[in-house]
């Protein structure tokens, strides 16, 4: 199985954190260098990462601080402590400050037992990552397992190199199995990341105006969902992709079972709960540089919407935590 | 009121028929000069006029055959019956044939009666499209009719200036009202027609996303939905532009009304009954002379879909045919 690029879109190289961006793809790969805090919230706020690359990114920043020089604990710990702050407020849906309070939480236990902090935190993070990076690899057997042969498959925007990855394993059990990725608009994740890292696997996907999925059930040409999440919520409301939630209105309409990929939450009570990031009008508003609208035009954005758990067939989750 | 350049977007100067180019909206207010039949099949096919453009050049095409000499009148009838073959053949989704048959209608009739075609013809068609002008002005204050003060209309594709119009009527009755326009992919009908045209009525309109409708409804943000219909049938459904019937599912679920402006076409029992266009999908792969997508991705563009009537609050007719 060939990891997809999207799998693990951020990796620390020496001083330098390189991260895919993807606002690039698919015309080409192409890795942002960060070095340090004020660039790695620059790539999380516009996008040239997302999804689970953001929470990379997050966790990989800290091993950045520590490998600056500081006279004193206490002068890193301060540090790690405003790298922290400053990530948790990058992008308003996203829980960052559930990943960041744990690796503050391991600073004040170095602290606490007098450890010095830097090799301490480097090997708790290090074994968090190892962890997570198992834990997607067994989800990929488990989304794999979800498909059966003859399948059409809905995904809409991108659930990071996953499912592309789980395409090759039903490659290899003999499965016969077809895609339909939505656009996804207005940033075209569909078309430019799921449908290139699909094609990548060799899958055979068919882009869809998100339009078009309403047309396609009625058609009788979608057997399953799968889509990721962004958040979710001790209820089983997630997060996710604005769109989904329509998406999931329709699947329950006709009777065909959504599966989430989910992270717990459940700190959050409900979806109601979760403050949804109003993002700038402009991407809708303009392309490639150029305005297709009139001057004046109001745009309204919201980057994510919710889907209530009693749409959801089951979630497929991952606790980052380790729980 | 204003009338809106979409209202009446091909009109007849003299030997040639100008046809607003929509897809140069809203950069500039252009049009096409169409001087035979092939013209006007390229400028259909091409969607360069759609909707009720599409019924106007169907109409004056024949204006245009009138003039050019004959030495027969069944030379004339000859070229009469090709060209409504031509423009029958020219997108499969329009019910071109119902419009292009009551030309015919009338040229045989002439012929049975023994009065020349041209002059008869001529005052026909004229005759016809002045009938349509008044019951779509009337239609314009029905549509001003359904929307209350303090409402908030979404409405997907573009209703071809009555929506427009029918929001100066509501300023005029002192109506507080605002719009919320889809983009509308893959042609961004929404973007480039419907806030343009809303726009220039100073109207209060806002762009969202097609993947915004189903967060909107959940939001309380949307009151009443009024669509377009490109073919209506006996038994209710009609059919529109993609994406219409998700957004029927969704205001169904909400229970917000759905209102749609159709032309009878009681010759079709069902949606099911008509042909839904499949375009070509490199207006999903491309945008502005640009490839989006990974080479070889493989697109699916149905151009409509069909509207089942229970899902519709209430027809607001025009029937062409003055029946």
């Amino acid at each position: 199985m060939k990891e997809s690029p999207l799998f693990w879109p951020a990796e620390l190289k020496g001083d330098r954190l390189m991260v895919l961006d993807e606002t690039r793809l698919p015309e080409e790969l192409y890795y942002i260098a960060v070095t340090n805090t004020d660039e790695a919230v620059k790539v999380i706020r516009e996008m040239k990462t997302r999804a689970f690359g953001q929470f990379l990114v997050v966790l990989n920043t800290f091993l950045l601080v520590l490998q600056k020089k500081y006279a004193f604990s206490q002068e890193l710990f301060e540090e790690l402590r405003k790298t922290a702050e400053a990530l948790n407020s990058s992008r308003p849906t996203f829980p960052f400050s559930e990943v960041t309070s744990i690796v503050i939480g391991w600073a004040n236990q170095a602290l606490a037992q007098q450890v010095e902090i830097k090799p301490f935190l480097e090997k708790n993070i290090q074994g968090f990552l190892m962890g997570i990076k198992m834990k997607r690899l067994q989800r990929v057997q488990e989304i794999a397992n979800l498909i059966n042969d003859g399948d059409s498959v809905l995904t809409h925007c991108n659930v990071s190199g996953e499912l592309a990855m789980a395409s090759q394993l039903c490659r290899e059990q003999n499965k016969d199995i077809h895609f339909f990725a939505t656009e996804t608009r207005p940033y075209f994740q569909g078309s430019k990341l799921t449908c290139w890292e699909l094609k990548e696997a060799e899958a055979n996907v068919t882009l869809v105006a998100d339009n078009a999925v309403g047309s396609l059930m009625m058609d009788g040409l979608i057997d399953k969902v799968i889509i990721g999440s962004d958040r979710s919520c001790a209820n089983g409301d997630i997060v996710n992709k604005i769109g989904s939630y329509q998406i999931a209105v329709l699947a329950k309409e006709f009777k065909i079972p959504l599966f989430a990929l989910t992270q717990p939450s459940n700190k959050i009570p409900k979806g109601e709960d979760i403050p949804i990031e109003l993002r700038n009008p402009e991407e809708l508003l303009m392309f490639q540089g150029k305005r297709i609208v009139p001057e004046k035009t109001q745009g309204f954005y919201p980057g994510f919407d919710i889907v209530p758990g009693e749409l959801i067939e089951k979630q497929i989750m991952i606790d980052p935590s380790g729980r």
